[in-house]
């Protein structure tokens, strides 16, 4: 591939900002062919030159000349009819939608080895961290234990001015409105999806395994008080959003999306503000760490640059743990310790908790910390959402599978 | 590539780490075939079968079931002998003499290009980080303007003792040659050509330039006293030994290895112990973090193991920089701000600073904080190597060119 001719869809904040940075990068020897909006005629911040746009999708996947679709529309649904479209003719496709990426990922890696030809994503988890190509070529063997980390960039920003900068909680979502790092409606970020998808993808690239969103307990930090605030700060502790998968044997692995407090002798203790950070441990290495900016027009694009860039030298994932004989499980019979705060006794009994180890009532606020299966908290979990309740994992050093 | 049959020499720390990961890693259809050692009768901790063992270097190297080559011998000459008549021979190496490497690397690209074949020392620079697989693929663009960090786990093991926990140098330095972290010559490590050939190495897959070790600057910790420990604890600092490639401007980049001065708000800062920590930058993604145990034969096998994945998907560096047509030069026309604790005025008067901001004199010591160009450093670099004299580095958010 002598040049890469490329068919951008999509010409938001990062769609510029790839505009940008594809014409910054001389050596990549890639150049924007044409560019598929909504509205050819909208006012844009970054002046193109009129020609190169189209509302019209098949004036790209019809070119010839082009040889690289690169996709970072807002929609879904819209991207999934492109990228599925284009793989289906052969055209390799980078794309950043870790939305549809995570939900439809068995059936596009079923495209790319039909129609031989490549997607990549790395974009669309932790933005300029190069998580899934180094758990697909460089943790590419048997001794990854667990990846954990903070996934989503939004969140965390708004949790770091809570417990670095003695924020509140409404405000810090305001000011992260504000600053274009959380959406109008801050839900998928906050309520945690945002990482659940990431790290979706992610355990495909760490195990080999995909497992539906549906199944995965997912839990963010909307409903989080001062009163959890303070008792974190108390125990000097932040509360974090953390994604984690983890082999909890040979056989079985876990994972989950959830506020966990977090002391500061963790790596991600320090990842603050909108940055992201990941953690691989492994048998042989213990733990390694990954930081950087998780979100963001140019990190993102210059993720998608590198994207482009390996598909000058044809790479594409070979999704090699998938073809393991021996793929761990996904399980949820697990055990964790959790901090709940709850209404009143009635919704308390309605929690199967294992054990109870601490238990506090006050006119202000009740919680309780004890130990109960994910399985468990996973068919209560419709009664989680709920403003007077906020659930916090409490990290065990290993989790232990259930006897 | 359906079985790869390891010919492996060396068989000390790293080498046993290598055959109990290697086996204990069933889905990399790996297999040790055999150990070529100096002596096969010296007793060893690792029991295995004596068959393996060989002293006869040919009996690997003529072996057609052999596919791949892993050397980790202890001797530079050794290990140059081995690696070119492998790649000679066209069998591909996995090597971790990063010494040997960072020597004759010009050579090896051009031994790899002529026998087609490869030879991968991820391992080579920081153990387990994927430092170098990252910078040839994943920062594979223009966009990189530095990397910098701790490349070497033993003297920062002993820095970390004396910044951390308060320890005197002396027993520091001590404690790590009792654990196996500093040898029993620990030159190499504490005057920090460790660093420098990692840092070599580095450069050459982050710029695509390669530059021999007798042109760079460096300097490592031997001569620290107690007083320069002090001066850097009165000002909230700890001091690190940093290895740096840094671009200048558009066309040219500057490198050297030596101790600096670093505050709590950098990265590096809680990089403690023997960890390996490095900062890589760019124009788009600001700054990325990677972080991991450096040394130790495990860290280093796992390390070792993800290179032997790599062939079996016959991976090789492409070392694409190399064929940039605008490749950056190396400049030591640039201005550093360095501590320099001296003996008397007549040795100051032989440093050409360019001009001195702070001027201290005492009956223990005498220092003063200037400006200095990094090539006037290099010449009176012999100056240096006197236990009355220390020298640190003074970061700049960013070096500047000379004009």
């Amino acid at each position: 591939m002598n040049r890469i001719n490329i068919g951008l869809f999509g010409f938001g904040v990062v769609g510029q900002g790839i505009y940008k940075v594809i014409n910054r990068a001389t050596n990549a020897h890639a150049v924007i062919s044409r560019i598929c909006v909504r509205d050819v005629n909208k006012p844009r911040e970054l002046a193109v030159d009129p020609s190169l746009l189209t509302d019209d999708a098949d004036r790209i996947l019809d070119d010839r000349n082009i040889n690289l679709i690169v996709e970072v529309v807002d929609d879904a649904e819209a991207s999934y009819r492109i990228v599925t479209s284009a793989l289906r003719r052969g055209i390799p496709v980078v794309s950043g939608n870790k939305a549809m990426i995570a939900r439809h990922l068995p059936e596009l890696i079923e495209l790319q080895r039909e129609y031989d030809t490549a997607l990549l994503y790395d974009a669309s988890s932790c933005g300029s961290i190069p998580v899934i190509r180094n758990l697909e070529e460089y943790y590419d063997n048997d001794l990854l234990l667990e990846v954990k980390g903070i996934l989503n960039g939004s969140s965390n920003y708004i949790l770091s001015r809570v417990f670095d900068h003695d924020e509140d909680y409404q405000s810090a979502l305001r000011r992260a409105q504000q600053l274009g790092f959380a959406e109008s409606d801050p839900s998928f970020d906050i309520e945690g999806y945002d990482s659940l998808f990431k790290l979706i993808i992610i355990t495909v690239h760490a195990l080999g395994v995909y497992v539906e969103p549906e199944r995965i307990f997912t839990y963010g930090i909307t409903a989080l008080s001062d009163f959890d605030i303070r008792y974190a700060r108390e125990k000097r502790m932040k509360i974090k959003l953390v994604a984690q998968v983890v082999k909890v044997s040979d056989d079985q692995f876990t994972m989950f999306v959830m506020p966990e407090f977090v002391s500061p002798s963790r790596y991600i203790y320090s990842v603050d503000d909108e940055y992201n950070g990941v953690v691989i441990r492994g048998e042989c290495y213990d733990r390694q760490f990954m930081f950087g900016k998780g979100a963001g027009s140019l990190p993102t694009a210059s993720s998608i640059l590198s994207d482009v860039m390996a598909r000058r030298h044809g790479y594409r994932y070979e999704y090699k743990k998938m073809e393991y004989v021996n793929r761990p499980d996904y399980t949820t019979d697990v055990t964790l310790e959790i901090y709940l705060r709850y209404p009143d006794k009635e919704f308390l009994d309605r929690i199967p908790f294992i054990s109870i180890g601490e238990m506090f009532q006050s006119a202000e606020a009740n919680y309780v910390k004890g130990t109960i299966r994910l399985k468990d908290l996973i068919d209560v979990r419709p009664l989680l959402d709920n403003p007077e309740v906020f659930v916090c994992n409490v990290p065990r050093f290993f989790l232990e599978l259930d006897d």
